[in-house]
């Protein structure tokens, strides 16, 4: 599907491209996603990629498998691209998720000094990028980022549906 | 000092009682804020203590330390207490910290379902329970906790200043 870009637009995000690759680079979160559904947890997915194009980190959500608060997918991620980089900027890098970041995952982007955010599906009751607040995008904050949202949103949309479905069938 | 309760109860939080052990539990946060500046961080520090008055877990601003985006002194307490009581929910906690939380912290404290946070100094540029955001008391979320607000406000804001003065100065 094509990116709902019309949307962000009007929350003031000024890079509404879908670049080359990044049906690519979200197939592969996808692909942790997936992951994560094999472990009992939600299916939420999360790759860094730096300025070559180079994958530098990857998780799934391992919220119960790591019993930690810290355990979202973007967190996860996060911390591993710093090991990566011996450095607590991400500077030059781009995070793909297959679901819009809360307020804690959303924080922590503006914290690591990311380039750009690419999500997939909107999170209506959750999700801080776009649904209910714009901290890519916060004039009071020291960090701004560009936000693409909707990139292969159905797929990550069926794979959550899919989960709680069978959940509530157990 | 007494608490600035007055400013909280506009934003809408519901427990603005000084608790008579808060003030003996930021100073401990005030310790280890102390700490952090031995090592060359921002002197910020946090503790977490169950409903029976036990500290659970305690954390320095490790940012640079540790060379990771989650380092601050809020989320590193919060990872510790989730491993001491083998959860990701820290029900029936409170959380101290000399600092107001940050969006990624206030969030994390969120999505730990923590009861209650007591924080030192506002942060005017930065923080996400009072200052710029009221996140633990935002309707649309799953998870409200109660806020008290500028215990030994004073004492944080002095270590701070005299961190970034000395920093200057070299």
């Amino acid at each position: 599907m094509t990116p709902k870009n019309t949307s962000v637009d009007a929350k003031g995000y000024n890079n509404l491209d879908l670049h080359p690759q990044d049906e690519k680079f979200m197939r592969l979160a996808l692909k942790q996603a997936q992951k994560a559904e094999q472990l009992g947890e939600v299916p939420i997915g999360a790759i860094i990629v730096d300025k070559s194009g180079k994958i530098i980190s990857k998780s799934t959500n391992l919220r119960e498998t790591k019993l930690t608060t810290l355990g979202h997918a973007e967190l996860v991620a996060i911390h591993r691209a710093c090991k990566k980089l011996n450095s607590w900027r991400l500077i030059d890098c781009t995070l793909y998720v297959t679901l819009e970041p809360c307020f804690m995952c959303a924080g922590a982007l503006v914290q690591s000094r990311i380039s750009r955010v690419v999500y997939g599906a909107a999170d209506p009751k959750g999700g801080a990028l776009e649904s209910l607040s714009q901290l890519g995008n916060d004039p009071r904050l020291n960090h701004r980022f560009n936000v693409t949202a909707g990139v292969l949103a159905e797929e990550s949309t069926a794979l959550l549906k899919n989960f709680f479905k069978k959940k509530r069938s157990k």
